[in-house]
């Protein structure tokens, strides 16, 4: 029995999504509550990609094993998960799909708060509180479509092999102050995005031209792009899948 | 030097608005950050009124008293205060002005969530997860516009002399699934607005008709209000002066 689960949570109070020994973590939690409902056999939660400490996500998805059908899943999951967890569809789906190598392209929106500072939004919206210019990272962010190689926004000690992915999306809106830009792509590596917006921030202060991106995709070294932005302003929005 | 602050803060890790010993509170915090600026002597926050645990507030207003007038005041307090507390202004005032004396009319808002569970909203809205019928609420609503004895929506055992009230504005709004209920008035006790929007909600699931409020203010007893709305969906929005 392979479910599909499509979960919100809120990142604030979770070390990040991956079981950690001695963390609280978003795969921990739900993996500690779905073994009630698989007769008290492990369960593993195989989900779309990891988020790091205090990131969010919107649609999350995962995959999980059962040894038989479970009634009423998603209710009685729900009723046992802890409040900043929250299952929105389960689905049965063929063994053949996989949370992870079905991926078809990921979106996540990033929020900055550039009004005065709200502490109600403090764990939700970046509170960067002063103006950006929005034009010329919107031309920034122009820059940033397309297949390249995304190196220089890699983690500093990052060692995978390959950095080439293709952003299909990047649109940037205002509203209330709050600027949100979302990014769509076929994949995305850790601190990519958080490092995209610092960048682009930056851009925004008059720091650097948006042209600048360019250059710093060509560099394929960290160092030539900006501050990682904080985690809290980060949303993993949804998973497409073939 | 009298001081006029108008301030926010997320109630979900207060005990409430007032000091109590060996208890978090706004006040509490407040007024320790609030002695460092005042050559360590102590100082007393009156605000406008309180708030009770869990309870937000965008614009609470409170006067202070300080030995000198202190530069930068409002820097230099938001940048002791913890990050759930922020001042938006600081205004030196007659000494005749008073937070709480002089208050001409008060604005709070509730918010309910009659969509699916959002754990990001979970100490901001209520979530209620379930649809109401608006016109309803909105016909009972006008019905608590004026002056009455709002007994009926007082705290169990409340003890008070006097509950009469003026209620000079109530609205409800709708966008996205959350219904906002503005309430604008010369003053409220403690629990009347979450006990008349726990009153409000069993009359849009439709337990109770809009013209039982006429009935339940008539009745000047709390047994025959409706439940009391958890506090996480309300919020002190803005005192107005003379």
């Amino acid at each position: 029995m392979r479910y599909r689960i499509i979960f919100s949570y809120d990142g604030t109070l979770f070390q990040g999504y991956q079981k950690q020994p001695g963390k609280r973590s978003v795969q921990g939690e739900i993996e500690t509550v779905l073994r009630k409902l698989n007769h008290d056999h492990d369960v593993h939660v195989c989900a779309s990609g990891r988020t790091d400490a205090g990131v969010h996500a919107c649609g999350q998805v995962a995959h999980i094993d059962f040894l038989y059908e479970v009634d009423d899943f998603q209710k009685r999951a729900n009723s046992l998960l802890p409040p900043d967890i929250y299952i929105h569809q389960v689905m049965l789906v063929d063994s053949s799909f996989h949370a992870r190598f079905s991926v078809k392209k990921k979106e996540y929106c990033y929020k900055i708060n550039c009004g005065e500072y709200l502490p109600f939004q403090r764990n939700y919206v970046y509170q960067y509180g002063r103006s950006l210019c929005l034009d010329k990272m919107q031309q920034a962010l122009s820059y940033l479509i397309g297949t390249h190689n995304f190196r220089s926004f890699a983690k500093t000690d990052a060692t995978r092999e390959d950095y080439v992915r293709t952003i299909l999306e990047a649109r940037l809106e205002e509203k209330n102050g709050i600027v949100s830009i979302t990014f769509v792509g076929t994949g995305f590596f850790r601190y990519m995005i958080r490092n995209m917006v610092g960048t682009l921030i930056e851009i925004g202060e008059g720091k650097r031209a948006p042209e600048d991106i360019l250059e710093i995709l060509k560099k394929e070294n960290r160092i030539y792009a900006g501050k990682t932005a904080p985690p809290e302003g980060l949303y993993l929005m949804n998973v497409t899948y073939e």
